[in-house]
């Protein structure tokens, strides 16, 4: 899994039939140090994340692997919203802070 | 899954059975800004996206997820033609504008 | 899948037994505009491609979608050598031209 | 599989069911000369590794085949913590020295 | 596939269950004209590789496809020895000349 941020959405009204009601969110990679990369991936969404929350994403088959994507044309998911981590002992993210 | 622009079609004749009557797309890859980027796809189309269109596509095995693809050894889907997002609470794409 | 042109093969007597009379090409992958990249690809043919061609490979599990491939150890197969191909309207490639 | 320090852990409170009491470590990947890359992975963990272990970790698909990751939206597992590795006939890390 | 060399191995005591006695070989990438990358991987071997050997290995699900390797945590696997290669009708490599 890679860490990101949710920085937005996308819609699409024309999809395959099995995305009827799917949210798609725009979701940009940071690496371990909470830096913002120049990456990004659409994810489907398993957790009900917001605007600006750290998530966890998961990409491929194991995209797949959460009730609301099991059987769809989705190859990543979020499927945590992250509260903290730490990095060599020091705190590097802490959501509540 | 990525967003990409439509930008062409591939033929070929030759190709393994599974593929008979499967409409070849290629994708160029955009970021999230929209920018064009020197990347590329060439994904099967389960939505029936027209040239320029923007749309999203799936890789690996969630390529094979939508019913005209189920099964094939297609590795990239066409699975939504992207109508809007926005990225920052900004629009950054709208196709009806 | 991308688009590549078949440079090589490669021969190997010791290999798992899955893999017998398994054709292995050495693919150089192409650009969307034909130009050449320095990557390649060893995939199996599922086709009947010769040198020169220039083909479209599936990789990951997509590449176990074809009869002679189904349930081996190989993670790309072509599976269509390609005819032409077009760009924004101009074709950049065309086999019998 | 790739070679990485667990180097920090993650915390999750909202996530998907399935992954209820998954410890997710933080690892950065290291070259075969035991230099770190500036890359990381979110992996679950297999076989409790503890900080600044050296472990090797399994992607995608594969990363669901141990006994605590099966059927789970986890895309990295630590399937083993490392003792040691040669390179050219050369030890280039041992646990124990 | 990729080709790579055998160029060392890694040993771990503390591993999963499904991977007791599995040899694990460090492999250094090899680009088609045979010239070394700074890129590795660690792959379960099913062919009996040795020291030095060119090979061919693959990633993904498909390096679960062997006798060896079934439904194991395992995403890179050698299945193969190279003999010799050809790229653009000159012999590249040739392990006997």
């Amino acid at each position: 899994m890679l860490i990101g941020k949710v920085v937005g959405s996308v819609v699409a009204t024309r999809k395959d039939e099995k995305l009827e009601s799917q949210k798609l969110l725009l979701v940009q990679v940071h690496d371990h140090n909470n830096k913002a990369k120049d990456q990004y991936v659409v994810a489907a969404d398993s957790v009900g994340a917001g605007p600006e929350d750290m998530v966890l994403y998961a990409t491929g088959s194991s995209a797949r692997q959460t009730r609301i994507t099991e059987g769809k044309p989705v190859d990543a998911v979020i499927m945590a919203v992250v509260d903290s981590w730490d990095l060599g002992g020091a705190n590097v993210y802490e959501k509540w802070s």
